[in-house]
């Protein structure tokens, strides 16, 4: 019996395309016996064919133009490594259109494009696989489109940015400043020579698009997403939060709550921040680089997906998976066999100001009388109610003395206007440093 | 368009079905929305049509003839529930061999009959899916199966049983006893009135069967995985575990390991057992009656699978999710479209013997000139090599004194030899306390 073949086109052959093909390679056997076909790669687009690579490729399978694989009848997935927005989007919707199916790795392309891959993708009646978009190799984009397929989920907080908590954990354990955990990052490649995207929590935003639209139904683009990256953080905010019981973590929040904040209605909350979550959560325990995604849902109550996220093996291992379950869904003729996400958002966005959260203020001020009373009186007068609050003693006559205020749930316009009303006082001598609480 | 119709049978209608039954009817809509199709369930049988149940059932439904099922054609889908492996195996083959596709959560039935029901499946062209019977909600069969289909697995750690884990959870955090933790888990329902297959560790030994014919291709059966349960822990071996940076936990443990002990080979070690683990490990996390199953392999590296191992709704959502599964494959036309575990095992048992793991070694000794001296001698002799000691003052002259051995790597039947002669020195005046520690 002559063994069938799936043909696959490769675009793109940085890091992660050398995993795909040091996978395919290694574990051919493995695949062959799982799938009963061959996975056969026809043709690798490459820029520079003259440069060189961790990972050999056949000379005779390189070419320079996208358009090659597209026009070759026997390819039947386009793996998209290209990475980009504009390039990419051309090359998926080419394949799309003449009816091959889709691998890709790229978030950026699905949190801002999605909707028109996946539109032609229904018309076309082809699939596209993304399982290596977000988080790398953990399988969070498989278990929310199958896995959870049962189930309702009413909230998503995920480690999404291996490069963000790998310097939050730095900071953490060592107490490092900022500036040097991330130069220790950047030396040990956990962080690239222009870090914004991560820092900023750009990239964390994109990853929360891909997952929100599984996870609810949603349409964000990124620019929608509530976002504050890491840089403002301090040395000082992680001792006062050891001090409270907590951990301080870049999370990707999204969550279904209701005009009141009840869960369960067709609103939800999406936002990147960092956060306080107590420190014997499973989330708080993923240290490094790892990523994690932790799901509330009905039926299943909490649950948790921890893993590398990022890394040509990881990343190749998930994009890997992908090409064996479309390699399936041809053998048995079945595409389209799990839908896409629906064309129509099952949920709005609901309005950042009406996000409801508990709140760590950290307050810089002169050490005067009516300093703190003043403080408390402008957030009652907002119904800002207080959990805890804590004065150090200043260092030297005259020092300025942190202030720390921690809040039960309020309102996130409440507390801005708060914040502008205090950072005002004439006693404050440094902004208020705000960072929110989630008690995952 | 008329919505096309699955139909599909229940067999047993206990916690589980009546889980499944809710979910199948709250979240009816979400499911028709997203396989465009009707879950119909055209029968249930029960022991006795009479009994109270928390969930409704249209009574015409109800039979008490699992016979029913199989005659029926509108069923393509026997959903056993009925546990036990007698009156469960024969609905099984009887439901495979007229062609119907089957969902169990019965870990017992496929520990101890999967070969005859896999063989049956595959000779016959149906399906068998099982995410319900490890790990209730957790997505593990499902991760297993699919999405690490690109990689290849080295080792697996897992706490799989909620009971067990409860109880050490509480031993750990409130220093009590066993049998004053297990009463408290009775009382609250995380414990069975006879919680023998728990504590034993057999209940993980037949979930490990389970998981190590998916990631290793193992054939094993309960009786051939190393089982100790955890009847002997006493509050002193955690306490002494927290000064060495360990947590105690039940696990299941599967990986493969070569002639010299080496990643890689045909070979796998399998056992269940209480184990010291670095208390800052992700499953160190892991609380209460949590499960989690923590995988190393070739391409991802580490990753972890966290949530509600049992209960009515986290193990029903489970099998919805394969009903679900079932019904796609169903109406694309693709049975068999992920294969059942191969045939041929392609691993072999590695003798317990000749597992290799670190030792915590806890003797109570009398307090005499030389004890210690004799003890390392006896471990030298098989060269066990020791990382770490302790000895506590006696609280009374003559009190006999707990002297801790931590050892490095060593070999298992070398281990049990120096037990046996420790045990029998004369300055020794109770057994020897021996717990593994897993680096994971």
């Amino acid at each position: 019996m002559t063994l069938r073949e799936v043909g696959i086109g490769i675009a793109g052959f940085g890091t992660v395309g050398g995993g795909v093909l040091s996978i395919l390679r290694r574990h051919a056997g493995d695949i062959e016996a799982r799938i009963g076909a061959r996975i056969v790669v026809r043709k690798v687009a490459v820029r520079d064919p003259g440069k060189e690579r961790a990972v050999d490729v056949d000379p005779a399978l390189l070419t320079t133009r996208y358009q090659d694989l597209l026009v070759d009848p026997e390819i039947a997935v386009v793996v998209e490594l290209v990475g980009g927005t504009t390039e990419a989007f051309e090359l998926v919707m080419g394949a799309l259109a003449r009816g091959k199916h889709v691998v890709t790795a790229n978030k950026a392309l699905l949190a801002t494009r999605g909707e028109e891959i996946f539109r032609l993708a229904v018309e076309k009646g082809v699939d596209v696989y993304y399982e290596g978009a977000v988080c790398g190799g953990v399988p969070v984009i498989r278990t929310l489109r199958e896995a959870l397929a049962s189930d309702r989920i009413n909230a998503l907080h995920g480690i999404v940015n291996g490069t963000t908590n790998y310097i939050l954990t730095a900071m953490a354990e060592k107490g490092e400043p900022l500036a040097r955990a991330l130069a220790e990052a950047q030396r040990l490649g956990f962080a690239e020579a222009d870090p914004t995207l991560d820092v900023s929590g750009g990239d964390a935003a994109q990853k929360l698009c891909v997952l929100a639209q599984l996870a609810f139904g949603a349409r964000l683009k990124p620019e929608d997403v509530l976002t504050e990256g890491i840089l403002g953080l301090e040395p000082e905010d992680f001792a006062w939060g050891k001090e409270f019981g907590y951990a301080l973590k870049l999370l990707a929040v999204a969550r279904r709550c209701g005009p009141n904040g009840q869960a369960g209605s067709d609103q939800i909350e999406a936002r990147v921040h960092p956060a306080f979550i107590p420190a014997g959560s499973m989330l708080a325990g993923v240290r490094g680089a790892m990523n994690a995604v932790l799901l509330h849902s009905d039926a299943l109550g909490p649950s948790m997906l921890f893993g590398q996220g990022a890394g040509a093996m990881p990343t190749g291992s998930a994009v890997v998976s992908d090409i064996i379950d479309l390699a399936r869904n041809i053998l048995s003729g079945s595409p389209g066999r799990v839908p896409l996400p629906p064309a129509t958002p099952l949920v709005s966005l609901r309005p950042h100001d009406e996000i409801r959260c508990g709140y760590y203020l950290r307050f810089t001020v002169k050490d005067v009388p009516g300093v703190l009373a003043r403080i408390a009186t402008t957030l009652a007068e907002r119904k800002i109610s207080i959990a805890a609050v804590q004065q150090r003693e200043h260092q030297a006559e005259g020092d300025p003395v942190p202030l720390v205020f921690v809040t039960h749930q309020a309102r996130e316009a409440d507390l801005a206007s708060a914040i502008r009303e205090i950072d005002a006082y004439p006693t404050t001598v440094a902004p208020t440093r705000l960072i929110r609480i989630e008690s995952v």
